[in-house]
């Protein structure tokens, strides 16, 4: 009778290696695994980089065309509001729930985000993600930890940031929470 | 900037061994896994033969015993109603949507189901899953296909089955949904 | 110090009479209701009658266009393999995992399919839906029960049937597991 | 043939009224509703001033103790890590990932955590939240905001914070991403 309770509670990574191979039966997976969330982390990060980089090169409107297809790619305004409270937005235009309110953050030039500078315009250099923690709750996962960016005079900037993910139909993760915050430091 | 892009194309497992090891970062994981789905198909089957198993050694009342530690690990009757639908149950009590329900039809005895016979007291010797499909939502999935019970005459009776799994709060999956029928035979 | 907790334990209900109104705030809802499944099933049973009216008026062809555009819009088969187990195939194409598949099932008239003459085309009147249970994990709902199909000559066909569905991106459920078979009868 | 597509795309509202009655249908709903969402979010504040109360009337001792249970019923340390980044938390202890360091921030006291001096014992009299928007992913949701407090001498501090709720297996939200920042002052 122990038998059965014991093997129901066998470690899934061991009954795996007895199971009969599933090659050839198709499968559907919408959940998330950890190593999807770490790879649209770095994604982040590298398409951060990458609009400056653009900007370097062709200017406002080259770092504009590649950040609207990095938002259309990573973040998930197709599916209604992103919850997006980027690092140095000021009230009443804090949150920017809508694609062109990320877009104007990003890289500046809309008269009605009048405050936007453009923050992947700054030239930075680095950019380096450190977790605290992860919790997938399926097919929605979230992230908390520092990320940090380095500019081009060396000086860095830490952040604490949460980013909320859900996985579409094509099953790429998008981006749909996210919170960033100047780190506090002690008055 | 096509780099960018195409960084975001990168497969996961390519993009995994370049990450910082994620160590000592605490992860709360509720997705389900293929191999956590094919371990509880295992599990269901073990559990099946053990009862019989229990039956032959202690007869009707160790079976019920042990079945009752299987209903209330391997499905969801705590959650709320389970979706059953057995092999051989009729109107009007073909839906087993309570434990009880499902007690009854795997071991009997329940005056309240007089047409049950203990469907895990047939003295099975064998219980071989063949799946066709699985879908995982996120932190639910379902499995589809065919499910051999061998007799102890040697004779194999093959079942058409459905399994719907959640995550519960432990990370064990249950059971709530099933839907067993006989296969239809051309007539 | 009661307060707290006699507050935290009030029903929803009750709370959200008290709450300022939620009119200007965006929400995206990827949770499945229980209104939202009923409709998808209704909205099942009429494509089945809907199909068997276009096959009167305009023969096969007519009949297969609607169904394509049926399963287009209340299937899952842009997401992965379906779990779907119609009511009358036969070993070895029992399941149904592809788009093609399917369609064949409802309205016949494909030789890589042999067995199938078209469930849709048998000239329903009528296909009412009994529910035992449902179980909705989030964005993913199952059901479970009886549906009925009354034919021309007014005899009744009763099966057990389970569907499963997800709610797609653009917030419509689609029908991902499907397990239907008939009543079983008592020897 | 319109019929069905038309049908199909009915407002569940509407189609609901034409249902039969599901008074006697089972059903487990883990989907998370905007009137819990916004429940849980009161719960928090009220939580949050009657920690206030109970410090006033029995010192932190009685804080403490009804800090426990709030963190107990309304966070989610029994599931995993918790991704918490509270407003006033300094590096290296920014991120509370244990129930010791939420207790810890809430009502200080706590030698490991040497700089928390107590966010609840602040004497705040008011607690306002206003939402920016909602994402409910299906069994988890999140919110983004501002949320304001009134303290004694009714200064008010005002900050983002963004929460992420759960579903735990007894139908209770449970918060398991919380990231608080004071709001961004332009320089």
């Amino acid at each position: 009778m122990k038998k059965s309770l014991s093997l129901l509670a066998l470690p899934a990574v061991l009954l795996a290696t007895a199971l009969p191979a599933l090659a050839q039966v198709p499968v559907a997976n919408r959940a998330i695994t950890q190593a999807e969330v770490l790879a649209a982390q770095q994604g982040w990060c590298q398409a951060l980089l990458d609009i400056g980089s653009a900007h370097a090169q062709g200017g406002q409107p080259a770092a504009k065309a590649l950040a609207e297809k990095v938002i259309d790619t990573a973040y998930g305004y197709q599916l209604g509001p992103v919850l997006f409270k980027p690092t140095l937005t000021v009230a009443p235009q804090t949150f920017r729930t809508t694609r062109a309110g990320a877009l104007s953050y990003f890289v500046g030039g809309d008269p009605a985000f009048p405050k936007d500078e453009g923050f992947a315009l700054k030239g930075w250099t680095r950019c380096e993600i450190s977790n605290s923690a992860l919790f997938i709750a399926g097919d929605s996962a979230s992230t908390q930890g520092n990320v940090s960016f380095t500019g081009k005079d060396g000086k860095v900037t830490t952040v604490d940031k949460t980013w909320g993910y859900v996985k579409d139909d094509a099953g790429r993760l998008r981006i749909v929470v996210h919170h960033s915050s100047l780190v506090n430091t002690p008055r």
